[in-house]
């Protein structure tokens, strides 16, 4: 019951007439955990309303091209828009740069990574982290500080890393031990090699008209890849962003508002989250709430970047629980002109991003073209 | 006839119809300038079109008190947001501050100013901070560089500046000559001392969550600082900034953000302003077009600041132009809750903000609370 129940949108029935404020409260982590059976939904939010009615399908969007990363669905709905497959096409051109490079040059680029305690979690990302360089030829490094480290390690390991002209990216994984000071930590990383992007500068420079970012942080420059890549318009058009966590919410709207949208913020204080997400004809949801974004918060034929990936759970899958966007992908993709799919959307283009940061500073750093 | 034109704010309803993309080209400066004869508005923009039908007056907002800065007008319409007031306020609520400071701790709060070149509207500007400084007992320091003088010149004062004990706060006066590098030259500001807040660490700082500029730019805290006082509340309400400039609408609409309003930005390339600026409580206007904003883009009740101080011909006044903002002021107090007026609304803020700056540096560096 309780998985059919979510198959149609109706586990944020209630959510959705609860007041944003509090639904919106909790923003995603920078990379979100994959427990090994996931904490279920509060069975309070569930109630068994009929879905909403669907707005009329448009299809306002240009047609997909065979080649275009945004295919067709067989059933005539939204195109979705193929993270895996564009991700995987970053991978091959990061690739195909980094032997260009090292073959004129001899430098490999590095990846240096830290890692405090041992969250299974953080663990199975940095795992991920190191195959997907290997993968391309970039060195990872790594370090593995215990749980009880001190702030003062972990700033000294990112020092010696500030300081290895072999290592052209920095990245310390979160989250971080509840006795550290994040933002100590992360200024300490060496902003030529902050290819996470998280350095306050990086996101003045982002905000600033005429400037520019060492380093876009890699989530929200994975969801403009999508919509570059799958060929969405974005000057003038209305862009609405659900959500405003620092490395996500805020730095796609810096990006969509660089790119000439005219972006709107919506966030737990936001009084009718739906009928201004309704006026965007982009969308990017990064707010960490299941299926928040009903079909009758979108314009028909909207571009969705779906950025949630949340657990909720599921007697009949064999993990007990199954991994679900902030928007409620099967009211949308009736709706919207291009979607992307949790997982299998915004997911995999993280990874891809923070290979092309490195690879990039590491062209900054040795000035190759 | 020209003047009867711009009372009845007929000379923009021309610039209403064209593509805002053209009408909000040009971001304010940081000051603007006070020609000693203004350059005319373009005669082509003016036609002797019929002012656009009001929309019913509302009062939503609070009724202001007989103390606050924001009045009743005696015709019944939108209360004035008196920014002149404020600023007095401010200053007096600074200069004690420095008494107090400088009676427990002997130090005397210090601005200095970077003056490059001769052009007349800028050596008024540093007059009258410096006359500002005075009256509230911040000791000023000038230096002023010829036209042709070498970056290197200015960046070497402003190091000198950041290594003077005595001094708080250090502020280029923009605009620079054109073979300099702006973005040079206000980074070589130390981030203690930049009261401008135009460094981009303290944009990333202002822009992110759970982190604070060392220094909120001047005019947009002086936008804030107008609502606060005169009781418009910020939290949950929709905000639209019209203008992106790095030095106003880009921080004003962080700020606003920062304060939980629901936050738009209107910019050159949106393509129907006039309809999500009707949909805004709160207006922030900084892009630097006389009376672009006409009654129709209102919603009854907002409040609207104004930052726009644009010279416009008018034979009638000895000089030949009068200032207006980017706001029709004759329809808007028509339509608005409150408004601010041009001149005497934004304008005096900015100077008493960087007063507040400079104090709050001074505090800060001497650990005086």
């Amino acid at each position: 019951m309780a998985s059919s129940l979510l198959s149609d949108c109706s586990s944020c029935a209630t959510s959705r007439l609860l007041p944003l404020r509090r639904a919106l409260h909790p923003p995603p982590p920078r990379f979100r955990p994959s427990p090994a059976k996931a904490p279920p939904t509060p069975r309070s939010l569930f109630t068994a309303a009929a879905p909403l009615p669907l707005l009329p399908r448009a299809r306002s969007m240009a047609a997909a091209s065979s080649a275009d990363p945004a295919t067709a669905l067989a059933d005539g709905s939204a195109r979705i828009i193929d993270g895996k497959l564009v991700a995987k096409q970053i991978r091959d051109e990061v690739g195909v740069e980094i032997a260009r490079m090292k073959e004129a040059t001899g430098v490999v680029p590095g990846l240096a990574v830290i890692l405090v305690g041992s969250r299974k979690d953080s663990q199975t990302y940095v795992r991920n982290k190191k195959k997907a360089c290997e993968a391309v030829g970039i060195k990872s490094y790594e370090v593995n500080l215990p749980e009880d480290c001190s702030e003062y390690e972990v700033v000294k390991n990112i020092a010696t890393f500030n300081d290895d002209p072999s290592v052209h990216g920095i990245l310390v994984q979160l989250p971080l031990p509840r006795h550290m000071n994040d933002e100590n930590i992360l200024n300490a990383v060496s902003i030529e090699k902050d290819v996470d992007g998280f350095h306050p500068l990086n996101i003045g420079r982002l905000a600033m008209q005429g400037r520019d970012p060492f380093f876009v942080p890699c989530t929200p420059k994975g969801c403009m890849e999508l919509l570059h890549r799958s060929g969405v318009e974005i000057k003038g058009k209305r862009a609405v962003v659900i959500g405003r966590s620092n490395i996500v919410g805020m730095p796609a709207a810096l990006l969509l508002q660089k790119a000439n949208a005219t972006v709107s913020i919506v966030h737990s204080q936001t009084k009718n989250p739906e009928e201004i997400t309704r006026q965007a004809d982009i969308i990017i949801a990064a707010v960490g709430v299941a299926n928040l974004v009903r079909g009758s918060w979108i314009k028909p034929g909207a571009a969705i970047i779906d950025v949630g990936i949340n657990p909720v759970d599921d007697p009949a899958s064999p993990r007990g629980y199954r991994l679900v966007g902030d928007v409620c992908y099967e009211e949308a993709s009736k709706v919207a002109g291009a979607i992307t799919p949790v997982p299998g959307g915004v997911g995999p283009m993280t990874i891809a991003m923070l290979l092309s940061n490195t690879l990039e500073s590491a062209k900054r750093i040795h000035n190759f073209k």
